[in-house]
């Protein structure tokens, strides 16, 4: 079967670039000096035992970063950003992750803290490792690149070929022939991406270099003989699947192996539990393990290498070529050779490197390509003329001009770090998604939910625990609601009769459908507090307030400005007081936040101007809803606002003195958030509670008016008046508020939803 | 206090004219021949202990028609024609109501079935009217007005005054002033709405005609002292709420009366269970009880004649007079004269009838009321100089003109169920809402929900039944369904995404966001059966379905189209066979439809437009979803789809050939809808129950699409594909299908929101 001229007589080359990938990252909790952590792992992690992001792989200061197979580099990235934001911002303040696959500072065998493992076989599989490969060996750290055709690909080209009956037959010669030539040509991907140049005499067991251990920086020591290898006497086929069967299950047999997965090849087939069950279900997916940290990439690898591993791939599949069990044999060997090869040496083997890679370029050509990845096989070619443009010739020459590597790589650490920590309420590589489903992203990887995106623009996640399953959408629509209540809450009308039954205060409203009758009804209104809206608007347009009655004229005016925006609109008392929002989850309310218009306080020294620019430095603040808090615009309302009051942009308010730029206090228009929750008087907290569950409400917000927070509320003397209830309400407000304590809101809803969430956190906490 | 200068000093005219009504109406239920019915109450109105629209009166025949209170006399007409649409669409097809208030054929005392009541006390209670007054004075019928300034009103003018600083007792006392004018002008109710004319010996208790009523037509009998009055020995005093309670009390303590509720006034006080109550709450409204019922009236009473009476009663507290004792007692005798007065007579006491309605049109022109009011009055006033114009005048000249009026009302009553079972699928009163809460009402009317229409444009409807409150919007929006499950069914590739997950045969399809990328998939679809369509919308707009492959024109031509109308669009695997939709409640199908494109069938005789025009004459078929089918149009569209097929308007298709009009099926486009409930395989409906559940939805409409409907499915040939979900499904279509069996789903939907419905309509089928 030509591959190539199926591809291209069936103008498949879309198909073919298109992949399933999956990334595993270990990397070693370390401290300022570069020592690795003794600490154990955060117990904000949740449970090891399922955990599907957040493991610890042979030491408990050693974080393995799992992300879910998805079909492109790019969303490999985005978990990866994800990941790695989590964990920066999980683990003490102190510790960092290390950016190299080995210890700056290894420790002592016996400082070495094996993974704290539920499970006994999991803590029994560790001490065996450590006793067969001493711990200082398992300390390691990599990259697991697990990698898959796509379906339709594979689906294709089974439908072209009559060799094969079995489609899960064919899957698997197409993995052989993937894995083949990977043996063969391996050492490209250590001579472009090894990055474990140094070999210090602590790495080793008995605290001295092996004498065939070139007396220099090599170009990876974790893909060397002296790296992650199984002994010599463990041998594995790959010659047919079964073969690879009997072998392994022979090397376990006689104790060679004390499991199937000590077998530590550079490449595994995937696709079942054990081999015997890829013997049933074919290989399904390859993983491959030889890839070192690249220090210079943020989460251990770039995107470019990620894809370059890729477009590598599909050449093996490419080419007519199908290494014979002779060529893996000298594959290997090339490895080791380039493994040991100084770092800035041009390679052994470079003609053959140049081959390959110009092959690459000439396969994407005849693919029509993107230009992007043209240039990074392109890249990957100058490599191997100009061998510091290699992760270890980078390294290498850092070195040699003079550079401490422990000293830069937690310089680097530390910055990752810092980056992470810059904006708690995003979440990286899902920065486009509304910041609440970012945070509540944020919980579930944190808690070792399995998340399922189902749909990204439309915020729309399934979220799995111990095999109970959630579907949510924007941060907190779930099933904990019933369908009606947001539809009652959607409704002014349907929501406030429905209040007003129940027995709370609702501020008592007429509707109208036309101007003519609702200027009927003038006089009853003259003398009152009232304001007048449109019946479904949301966004506070079409309102008038008038808080001391109105003139016959004004309140035709305002009549028809409200009818401007809806078809029916309300004329309703005012409610003297201040308006708070109350976050009810279940019947309990989470948080209590008041909200006040844009403003600056002035300190007898800045303009109105320089304190608006100040305050809009707060990290918190920024534009169109990507921040917890919006900046303050200099616009034509806020303009007006000021002179109203008599001020310019340039005038200096005294000391203590606040000046509003805006009489709406939306946050959306710059307001401040401030949280209430301990401070308003408990009655309020419980009124809201109840009036959710009259709306039929699990989470809403209540929005109340309230004569004085402190005073409580009595069935006399109820000091609230209802105004608004709230489906799919803000919690970025709460959870980041402009001044006192945040509310994790997002956690709230997920203990709502998983009771056993909770159960299980009670549970560690006991453990600890 | 000058009620009439406070109103017009704070410019109250409008708030004075508000208030608010309810009508109840007793009516007895007859046969073809005019006689009473002999059938019992229909089981099918449920639970008499507590239906509160429909009840039965003194005798099982006896129907009493209850209106909730409203705010306008137009609600009420709504409510009672609503009613009215059930009952006559409820009792046995050979049964009527009598527009008369007397029986045209009085059965004998022995014929007369007292109303099979549950409650021990209400068999009782007329048992006893039963040996006190005889069985045939309770066979009289009426309306009783139940009236009730607003409270807007009395608030308003409460804040006025001085006298009184117990809004209960200022309130009381307006209701006073009120009655006492009653008491006194009452007379002028009768001249003008008296309706029962006819005096027969079969009418009394001993087959004869009392001597002192004149031997000719009068103008009410049921107003007269023959009427529906108690013994001369009972005395209330309407002096002050004290004196009447005792008075009241007093006569039950004596045995003068068995309870309260015999005290037979015209006017009787409001506010509670009983006298002593009313001491406490104060009267809260009126109910007058002289109405005869209009004969003439669809319903009992017209709109205008409510209107009227409603004008009456404002300028009877218009007017500064209060009327005297002395007064009520000559107002009772002018009633009792009015009553006996030849009906085509001028009243006796002409002069005070034309200066009292002269009055109101002065009190009307006063407050700037609308023309219509002025009308009605200038009519009623015309009457007092032409008695023909009266109710009782107008049947007079009637039967002077030989008319037979017992065949003259069995005719109309017979007219007026027609009328109401023209549209069955419609609610009188109701019609500007959608069908489906239309059919909702009807159900829930039948059954005797206590129904509070929240938001009648928004179909947003509170149910009660037995204390059990429920909220629906649009006919099936509930509780019964979680607020995430219509939002995973909102979106196609979340649903298809989540049902797949679970195993179910759904189309594959990729999702593209431009149409670069759709197009480089193009070698994918090229030679497959398949749907281009826009992610999210739900009318058929921008779908183009490719049966056997497409060009790669057509395909970026249709992928085009359908980035129209929306920015993601979806390319989809053509599912073969026939779609059906199954409407699912719970986790049963409950009604499976195929939809039909818009054709004819043709004869040999008729054109295709006449063909067309035949099949638009189904009463079912209308425009704008006001009916459950739509009428066939002839435009653009169907026009081409004729032409595609060679033909033109004026063909005659030959006997049985179908031709159809559109290519879609839609019932909104003319298709025919066909019940295929009892057809499709039992498997089909079982997967679409357990997809609903998988989708969390509790009411929704799968479509599938399926090769055989009689062949069922299994797991090796599912023999479907679903290809959506949706939630508040059509009910209409399933209800009223073009062919096959009518679902009433409105009734599964009642039942499984309202699981205790059935449990009592199953005890009251034992019962039966």
């Amino acid at each position: 079967m030509n591959i190539k001229s199926i591809i291209k007589e069936n103008k498949w080359e879309n198909l073919f670039t298109k992949a399933v990938f999956g990334i595993e990252k270990e990397s070693q909790r370390i401290k300022e000096d570069g020592t690795i952590t003794e600490s154990s792992h955060p117990i904000e992690f949740g449970n090891r035992n399922f955990h599907p992001y957040i493991q610890t792989d042979f030491a408990e200061s050693q974080l393995e970063l799992v992300t879910p197979p998805v079909d492109s580099v790019g969303e490999v990235m985005e978990w990866l950003a994800a990941i790695h934001d989590v964990v920066h911002r999980t683990i003490p303040s102190d510790e960092y992750l290390l950016p190299f696959s080995l210890p700056s500072i290894m420790p002592t065998e016996e400082n070495i803290q094996v993974a704290k493992l539920d499970k006994k076989e999991d803590v029994h599989y560790r001490e065996y490792l450590a006793q067969v490969y001493g711990k200082k060996k398992q300390m390691m750290s990599g990259i697991h690149y697990n990698f898959e055709f796509h379906q339709d690909f594979l689906q294709a080209l089974f439908s072209k070929q009559q060799k094969y009956d079995n489609y899960r037959a064919f899957q698997t010669q197409i993995y052989f022939k993937l894995t083949h030539n990977f043996l063969r040509y391996q050492w490209i991907l250590t001579y472009l991406l090894g990055a474990s140049i140094e070999t210090k005499a602590e790495y080793f067991q008995d605290n001295k270099i092996p004498d065939d251990i070139p007396d220099r920086l090599i170009r990876s020591l974790r893909s060397s003989k002296y790296g992650y290898v199984n002994s010599e006497d463990v041998h594995v086929s790959f010659r047919t699947i079964e073969e690879y069967v009997e072998t392994i299950e022979k090397m376990v047999e006689d104790g060679k192996l004390i499991e199937e997965k000590e077998f530590y090849s550079s490449v595994r087939f995937r696709g079942g539990k054990n081999a015997r069950e890829v013997l049933k279900n074919g290989i399904t997916y390859l993983e491959f393990r030889l890839f070192d940290l690249n220090p210079f990439a943020e989460y251990g690898i770039t995107a470019e290498d990620m894809q370059f591993i890729h477009l590598f791939f599909m050449y093996l599949l490419w080419i007519e070529e199908a290494a014979s069990e002779d060529d893996w044999e000298k594959g290997h060997e090339m490895n080791y050779q380039t493994a040991f090869e100084d770092p800035l040496s041009v390679s052994a083997f470079q003609d053959e490197g140049i081959q390959l890679l110009s092959g690459i370029i000439e396969m994407l050509e005849e693919i029509n390509a993107d230009s992007e990845s043209i240039d990074i096989a392109k890249e990957k070619l100058a490599a191997f003329t100009y061998p510091e443009k290699t992760l270890s010739g980078r390294l290498a020459s850092m070195k040699e001009n003079g550079q401490d590597l422990l000293e830069w790589g937690v310089k680097k650490a530390k910055q990752t770090k810092e980056t992470a920590l810059e904006r708690p309420y995003t979440l990286a590589g899902f920065e486009d998604m509304e910041l609440s489903t970012q945070i509540l992203l944020f919980d579930a990887i944190q808690h070792g939910f399995e998340i399922d995106i189902l749909d990204r623009s439309d915020q729309f996640l399934s979220l799995e625990y111990n095999n109970h399953l959630e579907y949510i959408k924007n941060g907190n629509m779930t099933s904990l609601d019933t369908y009606i209540s947001p539809l009652i809450m959607e409704n002014k009308v349907v929501t406030k009769k429905i209040l007003a039954k129940n027995g709370y205060s609702v501020p008592e409203s007429k509707e109208y459908q036309n101007s003519e009758e609702a200027v009927k009804d003038f006089s009853l209104f003259e003398k009152k507090a009232f304001v007048i809206k449109p019946k479904s608007t949301n966004y506070g347009l079409g309102i008038s307030i008038f808080r001391e009655g109105a003139s016959k004229e004004n309140f035709t005016k305002a009549v028809e400005i409200a009818f401007e925006e809806d078809s029916t609109i309300l004329v309703e008392d005012f409610v003297e007081g201040t308006e708070y929002r109350f976050f009810v989850i279940g019947k309990e309310t989470k948080a209590v936040l008041l909200r006040v218009p844009a403003n600056v306080t002035g300190d007898g020294v800045h303009t109105i101007n320089e304190l608006v620019e100040a305050k809009n430095n707060d990290p918190l603040r920024g534009r169109n809803h990507r921040s917890p808090l919006e900046k303050i615009e200099l616009g034509k309302i806020e303009m007006m606002t000021l002179e109203e009051q008599g001020y310019t942009l340039e005038d200096i308010p005294a000391e203590g003195v606040t000046v509003y730029l805006r009489d709406n206090s939306n946050v959306s228009t710059g307001g401040d958030s401030i949280d209430y929750t301990d401070k308003v008087d408990e009655s309020y907290k419980i009124l809201a509670g109840e009036m959710a569950q009259a709306l039929g409400a699990t989470i809403s917000g209540m929005d109340m008016m309230i004569k004085d927070y402190r005073i409580p509320s009595t069935k006399e003397n109820p000091g609230y008046g209802v105004i608004e209830a709230n489906f799919n309400p803000m919690m970025m407000m709460h959870i980041y508020p402009y001044e006192g304590k945040g509310r994790r809101l997002t956690l709230d809803v997920l203990s709502l939803l998983f009771p056993e969430m909770d159960l299980l956190r009670n549970e560690k906490e006991v453990r600890k």
